[in-house]
C-alpha cells in the first residue's frame, strides 16, 4: 500500500531527545513531529508511541506534523505507552495527560488553555492563566478520539471511551460510553 | 486570479496509471493526488473528473493532497464522470462509490470503515472487518458535498442532496434537499 | 520556544503589496499568505496586522497558508488595525469586513458565498451570482474566532463576541455574547 516509510526507532528518539522530549523504549515515527517546549516544560513520551505527521502514515491524511506544545515553565504532556497519534496537536499550558493504549485518529486537537480571555479588555495581548482559563486535560487508557475531535481545556474522557469524528469536546466524558456532536453528548454505554 | 495551474491531462493519467487508477478519456489534477491501492484493490475514476491537490485550484485551500486509500484486496473506489474534488480523502475498505456530476468541497473524508473496532480489547490491532465495521458508501449523482464534511460508513447521498459545511454524516441523506449538522440532518426539500 | 520566526516587515509589505495588497504601518507575517486577487478586485489590511501561514507562529498547527481570495472585480476583502489570523482561508465575492483587535483562530474559513448554486441544473458550472448566493460578510471589532470556525455568506459577528472552536456560522451572531455549535447559536453574554 506504500503508506509504510518509517523512521528507524534510535533516530527517532534521538531527535526528540534533542528537542528535550523523554522518550520510552521504542517509537514509531512517520516523519518527525514538531516540538515546542517551553524553558522548563516537560514532555514524556511512554513505549511503542506512534506519531504520524506525514500522509504516508495514516490513509485518512494529516494535516499538519504533530505538533507537541509545552508552552510555560509549568506545563507538561505526558503520553502513556502503546498510544497512536496522526496529525494532532497537544498544547499544554498545565497538563495533557494521555494513557495508556489511546488511539488518537487523525488531526485532533487537544488543549488545556484557551489562548485568550472571554472578557473583551486587551485580548490580544493578555497572557495571564486565570483570565485565560487553563484546566488539565486527562484522556485515560485506551480511549479512541475520532478524526477532527477537538478536546478543550478541563475535560477527562473516561477509559475506553469513543469519540465519534468531528466532535467538539466542551465537558468531561464518563469511562465505557461512545459519545459525539458539537458539544459531545454521550450517546451510548459500550 | 493565479490559480489555474493545472496538469496536462495526458500526465495526469500516466502518474494515475502507474499507480494502478483507471481513469476515463481526460483529468483534470492541481497537483498530483496520493493513490494508497493494496494488490487486487480497484480505484475507476470517470471522464473529466477533476482532483484538486494544492492550494493553486481551489480558493477555499486544501488541508493536504487527494488521497485514494483502497485499503484491501477487495476494496473498491468508483468515481463517476465530471465529478471534482479539492484536498479530498476517500478510504475504502469494501466499496465507496461516487456517481456524475458530483461536487466534493474542500477538505472532505468519505470513508466506509471505521478503522478500529468500538469493542475495548485490543482495539489497537484488531484489523478484524466484522470487528471494526465496513459498510459500503454510495454518493449518487449530482450530490454536493460542503467543505469540511465527514461521510462514514454505511452512508447513501441520494441524488441532487446538499450537504451543508462542517456537517458529519452518520446516516443516509435523501435525494432532492438540503442536510446539515453534526450529525447532519434534513434540513429542507430542494 | 521555538516558534518566533517572522518575516521582517518590509520584506512582508513588499511582497503584498507586489500581490496587489494595500498593507498599512506594520504587518507581522509568519510564513507569506497566499493572495488569488481578480482584477479590480480589492484587498486592505489595516496596521499591525498578523498573518501566521507556518506551524512556527500558531502552537495550534495550520493547516495551510492564508489565503485571501477577492474573486470576482467587484471583490473586496478589508481588513482592520491590529488583528491576527493563522491558517485562516478568507473568499470574497462581494465583501468580507473583518474589524480592528479582532482575533481569527487557527484554520478558519470566512466566505461570503457558496460557490455553487443549490438548484441542481449545471450546479458544476454556474458561476451567476444570484443563483449561487453572494451576501457580504462582516466581523466586528474585537470579534474572536475559535479554531475550525467557518463563517458563511450573510452573517455579521456582532463587537467583542466570542465563538467556539468548531462552530459554523449560518447566521448573524449578536454584539457581546458567546456562540457556538453547528450551527453556532448564542450561549451567554459577555
Amino acid at each position: 500500500m506504500g503508506i509504510k516509510r518509517k523512521i528507524i526507532s534510535g533516530v527517532g528518539k534521538a531527535y526528540l531527545k534533542i528537542k528535550g522530549v523523554k522518550t520510552g523504549e521504542a517509537i514509531i515515527l512517520y516523519g518527525f513531529p514538531r516540538v515546542n517546549l517551553a524553558n522548563g516544560g516537560k514532555i514524556v513520551i511512554g513505549d511503542n508511541v506512534a506519531m504520524c505527521s506525514t500522509c504516508k502514515g495514516n490513509p485518512l491524511g494529516v494535516n499538519h506534523r504533530v505538533i507537541l506544545s509545552a508552552v510555560k515553565p509549568e506545563s507538561e504532556i505526558i503520553i502513556g505507552n502503546d498510544t497512536g497519534m496522526s496529525g494532532t496537536t497537544i498544547c499544554a499550558a498545565k497538563s495533557v495527560k494521555i494513557g495508556n493504549n489511546c488511539l488518537i485518529g487523525a488531526n485532533v486537537t487537544i488543549t488545556d488553555y484557551d489562548f485568550h480571555p472571554v472578557k473583551p479588555v486587551g485580548r490580544r495581548y493578555n497572557t495571564n492563566a486565570d483570565d485565560i482559563g487553563c484546566v488539565p486535560v486527562i484522556v485515560e487508557d485506551n480511549v479512541w478520539l475520532g478524526m477532527n475531535v477537538v478536546v478543550l481545556k478541563g475535560v477527562t474522557v473516561g477509559q475506553n471511551s469513543v469519540i465519534a469524528a468531528g466532535s467538539i469536546i466542551t465537558k468531561s466524558i464518563p469511562p465505557n460510553c461512545i459519545a459525539g456532536g458539537n458539544p459531545a453528548r454521550v450517546l451510548k454505554k459500550i
